[in-house]
């Protein structure tokens, strides 16, 4: 493509609201342009990269034996009523009538069509297993649409759903879903991980996040120095610890202590000389509409996941000072396990509290904590459950090794589902036997547009994108200086030409700028392989190649081009972790 | 793709609400399936078909210089509110509010939004002229969705859209246009014409349709015999005969004649035993709320769409019977241009009656109509216009060639809209004096999914669908008789490995089914080249091949298979018109 013709609008600045750099780069770019909050055009360049990654979801998912459709994106009520999620599912659901007064939404996620779809066809076993997959626009209503392609609410996402006989060739198919989803992101070039993922408001047995890795992501993961062992922070299980107080639950009775002023934990260290770990902490919440603490030591972070997923609760809030007030008859900053005053209150406390004693927590009374409090003896506690953020102190779950937290991008989701929605929604065939049984399902989601975004976001620097060469739009840049010397012009159209009669995808830059100018502009496309012609270097026979990622520059002989390109480009592959092409 | 493990659900039986053959048979084949009122999901097969055709429109757009973006489905209201289209548009613009109460509609069409794209980056006449297009899935809310792809509610388009300096720049993006749809559906084996066309809704200044012709057609083209005119009915130029009554408008004063029951043209025929040329028959109109009365020749028909734009009209109704009564004076049956009672009627004439007189019309009273009418001498006509439809007695307007009536399906239109969004929306840029000007606009679109049903309706025989090869899924259909013979199904399997090796994309038909059920299935599923491996054929060394355009077979000798293929190759896509692949 002649950068001449092409439509790609480069911006020198930015609107304040792109706060992540992927968001800045792919508007500064001309990759995209906002419709409207969390709705993009992709333009030109933006277009092809996400054509190269859904070009890549396609061959893998094919590979892996799944099937390609295309379901509607306007989805009928009825069917989200069939498994209560017309209900329940939020406002992230677009809901709308038709001109005939009709109920409908705009599909975020197509576990009901596919359902139906299958419920109306496959009648016996013979028929199964099946995997059925779509690469389509989704719509999420997100309330907070933000950091460009990140979290937009209008997206394109690969949508595979397998139904099986049963669970063993459920595991079988979601093992496969697995396996295809490590090809494709090891095919796009990403540092990335799988990892142990919570199954959230999609339900089911059990399911894995692909992440990839990123200083700026907004999830973190605990990964394991010595295995195989990554799981998402929400997640990640958090071993309990041999440290005590020593005193084998032996403490002195509990008493109160006057602590005016030390509302926080930290207050309350500096103010009684302590360490944190020896501190309580008491975190009060409303949990469908009911009261929970749940407690965990002074130097820990709570995980609401895990007390979400302990309790079975749909919606987990913490308490307005007002409830805080009413439930422990002190102001906020000094709520404690004993003496609580809301009827029924649930405690759930972190499982390494029940290993020691000597506790210093708050007195439910103004300015006042207590010390010595042992939970075996002075609390009715009615769940220890692991409620905590795993730490990079922490041993791994799995092996003992030593844990890392990094940050991460989900940019991949596969589920197995069980038989949420095919029982249901009825999904059920008749066996070897003749006897009619429920489908069991996996579902398989890969953010083909975010995709773009991390790998920006992965993979970037002060100038600009790096693309890996599987999801640049094209893989050279070819950056002309001809200026005015028709001789120059000549031999870059001819490079082009011979490029693209290579099989080469091109970014041909022959616009009537300055050296600088294209320079910069070619750092900013991010297109892992430039290719400089002219001045001194064209004198000599030789074009100067420089590796977007690394900047390593070479010259190419012009005289054996082909086997030098060629080489080069080994060499730039390589680099990013991929076979040749 | 073996047929033993893809997903094609075909069908006995149809829904009866499934009215058109393309319906039927792309459900009878397991092509689609209905979700809810005119939206569809594409199976693997019918969306192979539906990427077919995309991937000719891209190419020939990509060949014409036009360049592929990707614009959003949900569409803010502000940007229709600006070209007024917001208030005008009517139901099929399905319009909803987000979570955060701002109007939104689903995008039936995109030139809002890309008039705001490129007003938003486009500033200098040097970055002109641009054409963006786009292959994405619309929705209309159709009041009365049916025929399958044919009027569905959402439906996969290809649109494009062209920005110019002035006129005739817009005049040679058009012309590109235009001949990059000749080729695309030259190239896609469909008989077609482009036709002039009347510019509807869309508005703007002249546009072309192009028709797949089809006897089950919605739309009438009149086309000439002789030379390249072809034309929609609805914008066809009636000419004006030289035929007149002979007395020069020198008839016998008009007088009243009793006509007791004859009510329409033919009882009015019959009872005074004339032909319907020499009445006069007048329509009566509500159009945007005022009264109309339009008058053509007894025997031809009024066209509504040449009527309203004549009137320049947004809305035109036949008037109800109790407007009719109040407008004459009389029942439905007896209205005549003489002695209307409605105040401020206009009078609109066909202009071939001012060439005549001696008219017999409706007399405005009940059982009784008026002869010897003269529009000059006895009724004040307002505007004489071509008002009729053009018939197949007519001489072609350009040439005077025989004119030929055939049935045909929309599936392209170009527009030349001129400045209607560009001036609305403020689309300007600085001319080479530095002088702000107004883009010069054209829209270009193709109904990608719809194309697969015309092709269909156009190619079809009593056992199902007859592929043209550029639209098939697959291009040959692979029938192995093997049964339960290892050897034949080796040698299927080999056939199969060699012709995919070829790059041949083959539906290779491994079931454990009956031969007869093999047969039946690839004649609906319509891939146009057949073979079957098996039986005595084998023995000898040959395959049989089927042409399934035509029907005819031959033997391929095994020995010499690759060249025997391609010389049959050849044979059956010159059939289609088509070039060697």
């Amino acid at each position: 493509m002649r950068l001449s013709k092409a439509y790609v609008p480069t911006l020198k600045e930015v609107p304040a609201d792109a706060e992540v750099v992927s968001h800045r780069l792919l508007l500064r770019g001309g990759f995209v342009r906002q419709l409207t909050r969390g709705i993009y055009t992709y333009l030109p360049l933006g277009l092809r990269a996400v054509n190269k990654v859904a070009d890549i979801c396609r061959e893998e998912m094919n590979r892996a034996g799944a099937q390609e459709i295309l379901m509607p994106m306007v989805q009928p009520a009825d069917l989200w009523a069939e498994t209560g999620r017309w209900e329940f599912y939020g406002k992230e659901l677009l809901r709308f009538k038709d001109r005939a007064d009709r109920d409908y939404c705009l599909g975020p996620t197509h576990e009901e069509v596919v359902t139906d779809l299958v419920r109306g066809e496959v009648r016996s076993y013979r028929q199964l297993p099946i995997n059925l997959y779509q690469i389509q626009t989704k719509f999420r209503d997100e309330i907070r649409p933000r950091f460009g392609l990140m979290r937009g609410r209008e997206f394109v996402m690969k949508d595979a759903y397998s139904f099986d006989r049963d669970e063993a060739g459920a595991d079988a198919s979601y093992r496969a879903m697995y396996d295809a989803y490590c090809a494709i992101f090891r095919r796009l070039g990403l540092e990335f991980r799988p990892v142990e993922a919570d199954t959230g408001s999609i339900g089911g047995n059990f399911s894995h996040e692909f992440m990839v890795l990123a200083d700026t992501g907004e999830d973190t993961i605990a990964t394991c120095q010595a295995c195989e062992y990554a799981a998402n922070l929400e997640k990640a299980e958090a071993v309990v610890p041999a440290d005590t107080c020593g005193c084998g639950h032996d403490c002195p009775p509990a008493s109160e202590i006057p602590t005016p002023g030390a509302h926080t934990v930290e207050e309350l260290c500096a103010f009684l000389g302590v360490e944190a770990r020896v501190i309580l902490k008491t975190l009060l919440f409303d949990v469908d509409g009911k009261p929970v603490a749940a407690l965990v030591r002074g130097d820990r972070e709570l995980n609401e996941i895990k007390l979400k997923n302990h309790l079975h609760a749909q919606d987990v809030k913490l308490a307005s000072p007002e409830q805080v007030t009413a439930w422990t008859g002190a102001p906020v900053g000094f709520a404690g396990p004993m003496g609580l005053k809301a009827p029924g209150i649930v405690i759930v406390a972190d499982r390494e509290l029940d290993l020691d004693c000597g506790w210093i927590a708050g007195a439910n009374a103004g300015d006042t904590h207590v010390k010595n409090l042992d939970l075996r003896r002075d609390v009715k506690v009615d769940a220890y459950a692991d409620l905590r953020n795993i730490t990079e102190a922490d041993p791994c779950p799995r092996c003992g090794g030593a844990i890392r937290l990094r940050r991460g991008i989900e940019v991949g989701h596969v589920f197995k589902l069980g038989l949420k929605y095919s029982k249901a929604m009825n999904a059920t065939f008749l066996d070897e036997n003749g006897r009619e049984q429920v489908m069991v399902m996996g579902c398989y989601g890969i953010g083909v547009s975010r995709i773009v975004a991390s790998a920006i976001e992965q993979n970037h620097d002060d100038d600009g994108i790096k693309f890996p060469p599987s999801i640049a739009p094209y893989e050279v840049s070819l950056v002309s200086l001809a200026g005015k010397d028709p001789e120059v012009a000549q031999a870059a159209d001819d490079l082009y030409e011979q490029l693209v009669g290579m099989g080469v995808e091109v970014l041909y830059d022959d616009r009537d700028e300055r050296p600088g100018v294209k320079f910069k502009d070619a750092d900013l496309l991010g297109m892992p392989m430039q290719l400089v012609l002219g001045g001194k270097g064209l004198k000599n026979g030789v074009i100067e190649a420089k590796d977007r990622r690394t900047g390593e520059k070479r010259e190419l002989k012009l005289a054996d081009f082909v086997a030098e390109f060629a080489s080069w480009r080994r060499t730039v592959r390589q680099g990013w972790g991929l076979d040749i092409a």
